[in-house]
């Protein structure tokens, strides 16, 4: 094969590559060979090269696609059924009787909404927990987007798979039908140490060690769950799964609103990974996560939006945006969670919590070719000194133009490729009719 | 005149209307003629009418523009050329020698900027603090933006008018000027208690009162500025201006993050209005602003975007978005600044904030015709439960299709219609060069 030659050539951007040394490469060009990223370097250093398809962005940037490490993608279904209320009122009355009424077909057209929402800003990559996640599986796949999804697992019966032991069935065919999928990785998901009881937690831990694959579960997101798990086992959620052996590299932990510096340090020693959701943590006032403590630490951190009826969107931009600032406001320190550790965080520290930086998360010869173009002849992103600072402070998902997963483009100038958007729009407006009969 | 004729007819949109009762009309149509809306009803009242243009909705959310109650809108040259520093040096570093190289020219090319990125983003009226107001002016009158601008005042020096007495003339020269305009109101605008002593104060007082206009401030933003207040006066910023006599209904004041019991009581005596910046507010660490006390105090809060150099955008979706999730964790109360306060706050207590509630702020007949149109049929927007929730926590600047300013159309289908975008966009650049240069 001719060393020149590539599928794709993405030309006249600049390069932010996130790689270690966050190199960015001005006039800079990225050649796509298959599935992956072959070469990057100048826009010049490939003027002698022949691509089938030659992408210009314009001046924009080229970057690696965003990694969304906590959401519930089917929730785009409840998005703002209702807001502003106590928690409990809000989950009793309204999620739960509405969840009651999944089912495969709801969850699946649910989940390509989000995969068109989440294309159209900027993500590429997203972890999923919730019910009947093989139509979520589906649907991602169907959508051409790389997700990590697990069925979520609790103690009592579940809308999809009944009682736990077909959940541990459920989640076993999930990981036989998908083993060795380029875009789909399962994950093992039991929902929280407050919802599940030691041996589920444990049986779960077990299923995630025998096939090598993430864990993934809520934890400490509230201080009622905190104050609650005390009461039941006499320690913090994260004490309490470090005795049930639990903590390990591969277990992603979502929120970590709630810790002790005992917690920070037992995620430090396991190396256990974290998921931040800094927007629903603010609009179901849960709280404020230490982030930069954990950054200190040194412990992964990615980025996540949770699920649609609490944030409630799944734009990844107004989520480092939201990061970046709030937790400057709440350390008073203006210098805490720059630009560009944000960036990281919705990248490869994303990718990284997905155990999934081998592959993806930055723009590197031989990773996936996962990235995004965004077109910055905007008057709010005029004029440019520093792309992250844009990225971060003033960037919205709409500027992202183009974008490809794993060498597939499946937006391009904002349009979808892979989604029959109008038809999936007007099966959700349907699918509303009735949740909201139920409310 | 017939009755039934119209020169705009926006029709086959759900009219948020923001009146006392905030009354919603689905199916709704508002009719235009001159620089007033005349009649809204639902779209079947409207069929007998005759229209020189009809606007279709497309059944997306018709409603007031957004009234973004401060910022430093030629601040846009700035965006991104500095972030995530301490205070002190982000100002005295690089701020500051930036500012001192401004001048008229270049202060109107960063407002144009800033009233295309405005317009874009659903606001249709500002309130503006800087140097060189006079070319805020020309640029929002050339725009057709609807503006209450003020050049700001201070103790030393300033790169436009010179010495303080120069800029008591300048003010009134300003005010000379604009008398009657339809669109730009001229306000004086002390910079702050720390940068103002006494008598400037008192002086600015008495212009604003001597025209019955209004008078803007910055006010309690950090803890240093009250320490400082306190060290040299004995006494709370606030309780410093209420000893001065410059406390009144005409006074907003912007920030009021730090702020004691007494504080907001004398806002509330006084009947001072107050903008609420959060996203600046946390970018700079300075703290979160006890809004929904002084909510519960009956104060007037509008909100604002502050400049871009504090944001980094002027985009008031994003701003309400925070605002509505900052002070649910803020407090641990998912119920507080509910959708429809916090949407309140960016329309109709906005426009009270700067006294304009009787032209703008709310669709009723015989106000100015200053609304937007917003396209619902995005998946980010579907389904759609509840317009306002929509509005606040899932809705972007980018969703705004068309704009009206006093019955005038300044943007169609995302199409500016009033700005040479390319040419300000151009010479923007151009002058960013200029501003690295000095960094």
């Amino acid at each position: 094969m001719n060393e020149k030659q590539a599928d794709i050539l993405i030309t006249n951007g600049i390069v932010l590559t996130m790689d270690t040394q966050n190199r960015q490469i001005n006039h800079g060009a990225v050649a796509v060979r298959g599935e992956q990223i072959i070469a990057l370097g100048t826009a010049s250093d490939f003027a002698d090269w022949n691509a089938a398809r030659i992408l210009d962005a314009q001046g924009g940037i080229i970057m690696p696609g965003l990694v969304n490490t906590h959401t519930h993608a089917a929730m785009t279904l409840f998005r703002g059924l209702t807001d502003d209320l106590p928690l409990m009122t809000w989950l009793h009355e309204h999620i739960f009787p509405a969840e009651a009424k999944l089912n495969r077909h709801k969850v699946y057209t649910g989940t390509m909404l989000a995969c068109a929402e989440m294309i159209l800003s900027g993500t590429t990559c997203f972890c999923d927990m919730y019910l009947f996640e093989g139509a979520v599986a589906f649907a991602a796949k169907d959508v051409g987007m790389r997700a990590v999804v697990g069925e979520v697992l609790f103690d009592f019966p579940s809308p999809n798979y009944g009682p736990i032991l077909l959940g541990f069935a459920y989640t076993r065919e999930l990981i036989r039908h998908w083993k060795n999928d380029p875009l789909i990785t399962i994950a093992v998901e039991p929902h929280s140490p407050y919802l599940c009881e030691p041996r589920l937690l444990q049986t779960a831990a077990k299923i995630a060690q025998e096939y090598d694959l993430p864990m993934v579960i809520h934890l400490s997101e509230t201080q009622s769950e905190v104050a609650q798990i005390r009461e039941k086992y006499g320690k913090t959620p994260v004490a309490h799964l470090a005795d049930l052996g639990i903590l390990a590299p591969n277990l992603l932990a979502c929120h970590c609103v709630v810790l002790t510096d005992e917690d920070i340090a037992l995620l430090k020693q396991y190396d256990v990974k974290v998921a931040h959701n800094p927007e629903s943590n603010m609009k179901l006032a849960s709280g404020i996560a230490p982030i930069p403590e954990l950054l200190k630490a040194g412990i992964s951190v990615g980025l996540g939006t949770d699920g649609c009826s609490s944030n409630n969107n799944l734009d990844m931009f107004g989520e480092m945006n939201t990061a970046a600032k709030l937790h400057k406001v709440s350390t008073l320190d203006p210098t805490v969670m720059d630009a560009q550790t944000v960036l990281r965080m919705a990248t490869i520290e994303g990718a990284k919590a997905l155990r999934l930086d081998k592959i993806i998360g930055s723009l590197e010869p031989g990773k996936c070719a996962d990235m995004i173009i965004l077109d910055t002849r905007k008057p709010h992103l005029t004029p440019m000194y520093h792309p992250m600072s844009h990225l971060v402070y003033a960037a919205r998902g709409g500027d992202v133009a183009t974008s490809i997963i794993n060498g597939r483009i499946v937006m391009e100038n904002r349009r979808l490729l892979s989604i029959d958007l109008e038809s999936v729009m007007a099966e959700a407006k349907q699918l509303a009719k009735e949740f909201k009969a139920y409310q």
